[in-house]
């Protein structure tokens, strides 16, 4: 069995979101499924996705504390400044978070451990809407 | 084919460790795939999955090295801190190097390159026995 | 339908390069897929894979420039220099950003977003022909 639908994310704050239940609610095909594994793909260049704890919100605070001084706005030698100091960060961002995730479905539900939850990482001021393509494959 | 099982890894000291031949002698089902793809995935969130360098293990050493430099504890910005300075650049090493593999499989053997080998990275001081979904389909 | 191939790319300077026309002209099959997904995995652990900006050529200029300083050569603490000044923090790149990507395939095309490409992420001086595998599911 193959499913593939678009997501359409209303637009974020600059950070580190939850957003595990916005995908289960739209894709209720997950529930046909004993194995399989679901892709999420985001189709931008400045957000990204992730796994990590789904509890505590100071852990996505820090997410974004930390990348901001990872990779930091307005070094020197930055030359793709054109589109604001917000840009290019939000570009390497993206590279060392990824662009999708696959993750494991068991007995109808994705597989998650009980503390991992999907991040939806918003790397720009004003990035927008964002849209992921969803694409399920399983039995 | 379709095929999913649980691996629990048995408790290992923080930093990075070669499990490529525990993973294969666990999962003797790739024997039976032609083609296909294995997917493994942590449920967890203070350790990650990365393929790298299986000979030397100072590449290791050098590995846990500089992620400790790169992800530091103890930054006085960090909100997170209950669980000890270990815990939250365990999460967000774990971000970084990510949560799960997807390796090609050709003719009943995981398409690894010479060198590649697929480490653990244990990110926690005291991170236990960790679990594995391994799922796995081809033809 | 399952298949797969394998692509050999010519050597590149060290840097990122836009690599997609060359991955989309050698897999024609994407076309004969309606739903599925494409898995691309390099062989090796001194480069990577990504997806990011497709436009502007200074974005990977800037890729490169970051990723020197966020992992530097000759660092005291590195043990693994046996291969050179570059080897390990090639590793490390490598392992920052990943082996292996999945994209979606929708209609026959791949379903990147309209700004991304996918990169080649060469860390070595002198890294030589990459060899990657690719696998194609989907009907």
């Amino acid at each position: 069995m193959w499913f593939q639908r678009q997501i359409q994310l209303h637009a974020r704050a600059r950070g580190f979101h939850l957003i595990t239940r916005e995908i289960v609610e739209n894709i209720p095909e997950i529930g046909d499924i004993q194995i399989g594994l679901i892709n999420l793909f985001i189709q931008h260049t400045s957000a990204s996705l992730t796994l990590n704890e789904n509890a505590d919100p100071t852990v996505r605070q820090d997410f974004e504390s930390f990348f901001n001084r990872a990779v930091p706005e307005n070094e020197h030698y930055y030359r793709h400044t054109d589109e604001g100091p917000d840009d290019l960060p939000a570009h390497l961002k993206s590279s060392l978070l990824g662009s999708s995730l696959t993750i494991p479905i068991s007995h109808g539900r994705l597989a998650l451990g009980t503390w991992q939850g999907i991040y939806l990482c918003e790397h720009r001021n004003h990035g927008g809407s964002r849209r992921l393509l969803v694409t399920l494959n399983g039995e």
